[in-house]
Order: structure tokens, then sequence, then C-alpha cells
């Protein structure tokens, strides 16, 4: 027993040594925290390093979070994979706004677990934005007066301390804005950047921004926008209790579940269904992969990325028909797909126990004729 | 001793919720299990969801396996690495008839750890596969009938659902066939893809088929195959018994051996030899990356990748001079040396206690003479 | 408790099966052993599979390591990120001598946490090399008297057995010398390979050595170095007391700490202080991940990698603007960014965890003003 001690000793003090039952926290949380000149957004910062703090807006049970009487009745946050923004077609730089709003929502991951998202104008990921090398955002962020805890944002397409996450610090009910212009091309990631940004992210607080370059993207048929994340979630105490999150397990890296668009196999038939394609068409995922810790092996069952931008870098050439790519934390990926035939496809983690157990999977439906030329499934009938 | 039992808690609850203890599975392979019209696949589909039930033909202990009398009898499944089918050198394109059968077979992963195995055509990963873009493949394949669980493949170089998993659920005993065009150039990873896919991988379904691009590829002077994949298997009760395989620590990704041709160092003089080279060659190796879960961080000791093709990507020009190159699970690589020297080589995943102490490390002797001018270990001799 | 037992059997049992508990190691290891002719550095040899045994020169606590009196005064090993060696600017070929010397020592990973580093010349990552393809080195290693463990190197640069490792095997009081010709490209790790070469690159023995092709690297303005590992880890007794070394989490790949240059934090204003540049400047990071286990999802905060080297493959077109890039371990990367505004920027493991907690963070204060054009922090001041 001598080992078994040890370990949960480890465990324990593991805990402590790293921050996580102190204010601890990211260098660049911190530098936000101190940066706000704002008292009340200031008293919320402390807030961030309390640790899934049950929300008292509803009953709480004692060892799970809010309690829910209907959860039936609780939001979709999964983001519809087909709102995606039309290519940039104008002719000169455009200014754009953009109003992104964070909420403390609760909503299911899978039928009976309960969790406390933190979703972008209630959507996860948070909207996709796309825009074009030279132009410029004005960025307007809003924290939910409800909310329980302070937010930022941090660009990857920004120049700018933090990604912009200092200037965006909120507070509940606050507002920050800022502008800048987006100087050089690529899919990039936003998300929380307060010190407890792993488990901002983790409960849903990223999106992506895309800056085409001067001479645009090569025209598809149909454009899709997926984001991968895990969450790090302790199970619920019963159907109707929100689980609360697990941050023993974050640190470790081993989440519960590794999710598309928010929820358990939620782009498949089994929850708010399959995305749909036709027989010919090219199309292209726009992945952005959150983390907070995880690599994605981004793969589509029966098929190939028949040219896939690694990290989103739309300023090299793509690479040609690969079968699986890796996406780490804070990156994206371009990918593209014929469909010469029609078949189901699944994209899914290829660190495939992910996908078969943890919820990482969403399905494409491809109409059209088979082709049995290319695949027959019944050459002797 | 609080945290103690909620993280065990948590382990239990964390195996309820994701469907270990019950159907669960992948969507992909539900679909399969669905599609099947026969009686006996189906009923042989519900044990698909059995964790390590230990089969009958044998004695069985109380909380291991199966029992053998003689394990020096059990039969070697680590694939000869020079077995590397030709490159195509006909001129039109060709049907190629192919025969794969899956057979679940106890072998020693190392000296004194029994491993319930599943082994296509028994060897481990399975036979490499090479043909040209544009050939057809009538894939024949077949689940031995003393097997227990259901099987299928999923061909990453198929455009076609599950590609082509669902048409190839097989029970014990039973056959399936499909044909399909390969339609465009890779190396590309065929395995497993029923609800326990993850569990079947990690016991060896897994396996690599080449399409060459029309122009072939550039010659070399020698070739290898390799495949690394990670095993997750509880303590055997002693060297006489089947370990059990382990899907909590599959859940973790926390393997118990990382594994090259599916043996503890298996092409290493401490077991089946080294591989054979010489001096002034180019050597190729076709590397698979089964996973289920890790990425691999390959790279050969005391060499360098002097061409690369990430991910198996034949479209693409290769990457020159890479020290060590990330390969996902579910992807490939395709990687050649130069052996300006006569030199040991180990390849290794870099991920280095993986080499150290889990298995992943495979030999190459380069026979020949020392070039003191590149390399002189006494120079003051 | 079914489970806990068995889980917590199966952990003791890894160990035993994976040889933690037994001399066991690396092939590479155990070859450099057995080639040694040295009686004394065999005899040390058999003291690498010890772990974490109390340095006696001090007195020891029952349950940690050495104690120290008075932690203020360890030394600092954190490697000066500006001591960056000039590019190679002679006409022909150069020999090079090169003087590596490893000592273990105390010092502190973050305030209160002691931990016995293993550093080549006093440093963590150890020197960076430069030199240019085709010069030849003479290589001194020399394994300080005090040391109580063998150490030898191997160069990812070289061609020949175990990298260098093999000749270069010592011990304590030591010295061995190699000579090697530089023949290809790149950016390479060097690295500790001896049986428990994991536990030893967790405690530093790691660095880098640039080998730029003949027509060199593009000028920039500054250039840094930067290395990241990972760090495994008991908690410590006390804030006095050396904590031992976690061999069971470097198997399951869960450190505890995540570092740049061996420090918690270390290049940011809470330790050392951040690194300094000048808006306008183009700055690279030579970046070697030592590992020993994960890969790095490198990123900077604020800004964007203009020019990225994978794996530091020099040979190879650099991709543009990657706004994170995966380095596995026992790899590099060369990397830039442009700086067209003051800001501060926070290099990152977006793994972010360990950004957040684990000390993957290190600063670089951009001098200089704002560009409200580029980014405006207070657009409607």
């Amino acid at each position: 027993m001598q080992d078994h001690h040890s370990r949960l000793l480890s465990r324990s003090e593991f805990l402590k040594r790293t921050g996580l039952m102190t204010i601890g926290g990211s260098l660049l949380g911190l530098a936000a925290c101190k940066s706000s000149t704002n008292q009340q957004a200031s008293s919320q910062n402390q807030s961030g390093s309390l640790i899934a703090t049950p929300v008292s807006n509803g009953q709480t049970s004692a060892i799970g979070g809010e309690v829910v009487a209907d959860p039936t009745k609780l939001p979709r946050v999964a983001a519809d994979p087909t709102k995606v923004p039309p290519p940039p077609t104008y002719g000169s730089p455009q200014v754009h706004e953009i109003h992104l709003t964070i909420k403390e929502v609760l909503a299911e991951i899978k039928k009976g677990v309960i969790f406390r998202f933190m979703a972008f104008n209630d959507q996860v990921p948070g909207p996709m934005i796309r825009v074009r090398q030279g132009d410029v955002i004005d960025l307007h962020f809003t924290s939910d007066k409800n909310n329980k805890y302070p937010h930022n944002i941090d660009f990857h397409s920004v120049y700018g301390t933090g990604g912009g996450a200092v200037a965006l610090m909120c507070g509940p009910g606050q507002t920050r804005h800022i502008r800048f212009k987006v100087m050089y091309p690529g899919a990039f990631i936003y998300h929380c950047a307060v010190p407890d940004l792993d488990m901002h992210i983790s409960s849903g607080m990223f999106g992506m921004m895309v800056v085409e370059p001067p001479e645009g993207l090569p025209p598809v048929d149909r454009e899709f926008y997926l984001g991968q994340h895990e969450i790090y979630v302790k199970p619920p105490v019963n159907d109707h209790t929100e689980a609360l999150f697990d941050m023993e397990a974050m640190l470790q890296e081993i989440p519960q579940y590794v999710v598309f668009n928010g929820a358990f196999n939620g782009l498949t038939s089994e929850r708010y269904g399959a995305m749909q394609a036709k027989q010919k068409e090219r199309v292209r995922i726009f992945f952005v992969n959150g983390g907070p810790n995880l690599s994605s092996s981004f793969h589509p069952i029966g098929n190939v990325w028949t040219r896939a931008w690694r990290d989103g870098g739309l300023a090299n050439a793509p690479d040609k028909y690969l079968q699986t790519i890796n996406v780490p934390p804070g990156s994206c990926a371009v990918v593209e797909m014929d469909l010469p035939i029609a078949e189901t496809i699944v994209v899914a983690d290829h660190a495939i126990t992910r996908h078969a157990r943890q919820g990482a999977s969403a399905e494409i439906q491809v109409s059209g004729n088979p082709v049995p030329e290319i695949f027959n499934e019944h050459p002797d009938a």
C-alpha cells in the first residue's frame, strides 16, 4: 500500500503545487487581471480561481452543481455546421463590426449529462468569422450579466498583447471594444485567455476567424464549420444535476468527452442529425481544435482529404491526399474532400477511442448514386 | 481520503458513462452491426461488447484468461519486416485478388506476457498490400471459425461508407467480398472498425496498403515494413496465463506496451533479430501507426530521414533531413535513410519512455566499414 | 473496491513488467553499457537503474532527497536564451573543438521545489552549438567526478551508432572524445541516451546543434534559444528538501511541470525576466523539445510564426504564418516572428494547461510604440 498512498498524496500535492487550490493561473491571465482598471471586473477575477462553484440561480445538490427540473428544455449549444459566412468578394478592404457575447449556460453534453458551457453567441464553437487580409475588425465583446466568471478573448489573428485578451477583459455585464487590422492570412482560433483559460476553453470558449489571402480560396461547392474540444467533467449525480468540472482530470489531460461542436456524437443521426452533401461536390471543412490540451488526428472515414492546409496556414500550398491530419490544440486546419459516390462519411479523431467512446464523431450524408466501378459492396450479387 | 474515493468513483462512473459497460461503441460500428443480415453474425456482434472474456477452448484462470501449458509453442505474430511486395511495374491497371483472414490467436508480447492478438493472415501488422493508382482490388475477407468477436476492415484507401467496413462485417466462419478502385495515391492504413475497434486495433488489427502514384516511387536499394501500435493489458497472473485486455487504461490512453510489429523490442537481437542492410544503400521504411490512440514520434537513432513523406502523402514532395516525424494514429509515413557508414540504427518512438521501457525499438544492422572521416569513435587511438 | 485494488495492483505490476524495478532499460543504453571497457564506468552503470537515490553529500530526509540549508544559494540552471552563437561566416569547412560537461546539480524548478538537474555546462538546455554542413566536430564529453549516474550523448546530427552515445559513455570523472562530420543540415537535438535516458532528459540532459546549410539562414535582427521539457517529480517534503523523481508518472506521461529552459515560468518577470526585443525587428527562435515524452504545440501569444521550419528541417522551405507548430519530443523547430508593434508576447505550449498551470511560459517584451492602425485597445478613447 506504500505505492498507493504515495500516489494519492502525490495527486493531492499535485493540485496544491500547480496552483489549482490557490489563485495560480497563467501569466497572460494574471497580466490581464492586473491591467483591468474596473473594480467590478477585478473582484470577479478572483472568482476565476474558484473551481466549479455551483451557480445559485437554481437549486444545487450537495455533491453536484445546479439542479434542472426539466433537462429537455435546456438549449442546444452545438453550432450549426452549415453556418459558414460567404467568402469576401468586395473590392477594397472593409471594416467589420463584430459582436461576441459570452454566456455561461447549462446544456447537455449528451442525454443525462448536464454541463455548464461557456458559449460565444450561444454556440460551441463560437461563430465563424470570415474576412480578408488587410480588413479591419471592430470587435465588441460582452459578458452576460448573469455570468459568474471573468472572460476575455485571445485572437490568434491579432498582433497585440494577449491577442487582444488584456483589453477585452470583462466582468459580468461589461462590454469591451478593440479594433485591429488582420495582417496575415490563415484560419485562426480565438479563445478565452483568463487565468483559468483551460477550464473556459474546455467549457466551449473558442471559435475561428478565417483571414483569406488577397487571392481568396479556391471555390468549392459546400462548406462546413467544425470545432473539436475535450471536456473534463466529473460523473453527474443524476440526469437532473449539473456535472461538475474536473480540474484534476484536466491536469492529467484525461478528458471524459471529446466532441465536435460541443455535443457527444452531436452531428449525427443520434442527436442533431448529419450534415448533408451531394455526390460530385467538393466540400470544405473549416476545422478548429480548441483543445485545451489534446491534438486531434482528424480523419474522414470512407474518404480522404483531397487538399489540406495544415495548421490553417492558408499562405502555404495545401498538401494533397492526406488520410489523417494532426491538428494541435490551439490550431486549425482547412481540409477538402471530393465526393465521387454516395456514401456516409464519418469525420473523427483517429485517436480512435475518442471516436468509439468519447463522442468524437460527426456524419456527412452524401446523397446520390452508387458507382460500382469505384466501390462495389456486392460484386457477387 | 476524500480525493481518493471521489477519484475511484470517477473512474468507475467513467466506464459507465462512456459505454464501456454497455453496448456503446462507435457510430460506424453500430451501423455495421445493424447492416448485418446474418443471424450468426448478429449474435456474435453482441459479444463485441464483452470485455476480455476468456476463450473456452483452454482452461481459464480465475482472474486471468486462458491458461497455456507450453508458452514456448505459441506462434510468432510479428510481421517479417522484409516481406514487402515489389513495386508495380505492369503497364496498364491491374485487378488484384487479395485475401485477408483474421484470427484471434494467443502469442507472447514478450516472454512471460501472453496476449490474445487479432492478426490478419497470422501477422501484426497485417500484410502490406502494394498497388498503383487506378488499380482494382477484389478484397476477400474471412473471419476464422474459431473467433469469438465480430470483425471487419476499414481501408483508408477506399471511397465508400466505412472504408468498406460495413460491407465487410463478418461473424466467425464468414467471408465477405468487396471490389473497389484505388483512386488516389498514398500509403494508407487499414484496420478493424467494429464498435470495439480500439480494442481490436490494439490487439493487432491493422496493416498498410500502398497506392503508388502513376510515376511510381523513386528506386531504393532495400525496403522494410513496420507497424507501431500500443497494447493495453492488465498484468498477467503468471507466465502461463493470458493477460486480459485493460479497457480503462485504453480510455486513459496509458498503454502498457508500445511496440513495432506486435512484439516488445521484437525486431532486435533480444527477440527475432535485427533487420539487415548494407553500407551505401538507401533504405525505405513503410511505416504505419495503428494507434489506436497515440501519435508516434518516429526517429532513427544514429541516422536521419533523408526523405520523408508525412502522413504517407505520396502525392506531395517529401521533406528532406527530418530527425523525427510525427505520425498520428490512423496514419502512415514513408521514410528513407542513407547509410554512409556501418552502424547499428535503432528506430524508435521518441516519446522516449516508450522506447526505453515499453518496447518501441527495432534495430537495423548496417554491415560494411567504418568511415572515420564521417564518424570516428576513437580519434585519439 | 474491486476496481480499485485491481487498478493499484496493475500499477505496481506495471512497474515490474516494464523493468522499472529491475535493470531494464533501453536497447541503446544496454548496448552502451556493454561496450564500456572501463570498470569504474561499468559499476556506475549499475546505479543507472536505481531510482532517485538521495545523494549523500548532504543530509537526507526520510521520504525526500537531499536537504538544502539555504535554497536561495542554489544555482540558476536556466539557460540564457540570448546565448546564441553567431552564424558561420567562414569560407571553408572548419573543425570545432566542443567541450560538454555534465553535472548533477540541485536547483529550484520554482521557489520551493528543489530538483536534481542534470545540466550540460551548468545550463538547461545545454549550450546551443552552431556549425555548417561539412564542418567537423571534435566533441569532448566529461562527466563531473561528483556525479552518481552514468551519462553519454546522442547527437541527432551524427551518422553513427547511438548518435555517438556508445562511444561517449562516461562514468563519473571520465572524459570521452569523438570526432564527426556534420553531413546534413538542420536543427538537431542532442540528449543523454543511457538506459534511463528518459529520466536523464527529464532532468535536463538535452540541447541543440544547428547545422546550417551551405547558403546559411536568412538574416534576422535577433535570435533566441529555448528548450522545452517536462519534469516528473514527486511533491517535495518541504522547501528545503530535494523532490524525488517520479518514475511512475513518467511511464504515464503525466508530468508535474512543463517548462522552458528548465524553470517554471522562468523567462518571465516572475523569475529571471523576459526576453527583450524591439519593434520592427524580425526575431528567430531556435526551439528544441527534449520531451522526454510530450509533443509541444508551440505558439506565440499575440503574434504568429512568420516563417517556420518544421522539425528543424532547414533543407526545406519554411511554412508561412503558422499560429501553432507541433514539435515532437526529440525534435526541434526554427521559427520567426515579425514585430510590427510594441507588445508583450508570451510563447507557450498551447496544450494550454501546461501554460496555465505547469510552467510553460516565456515572455518577450517588444519595446517601441503602439500602432493603432494595427492594434487599438481603446478605439473609443
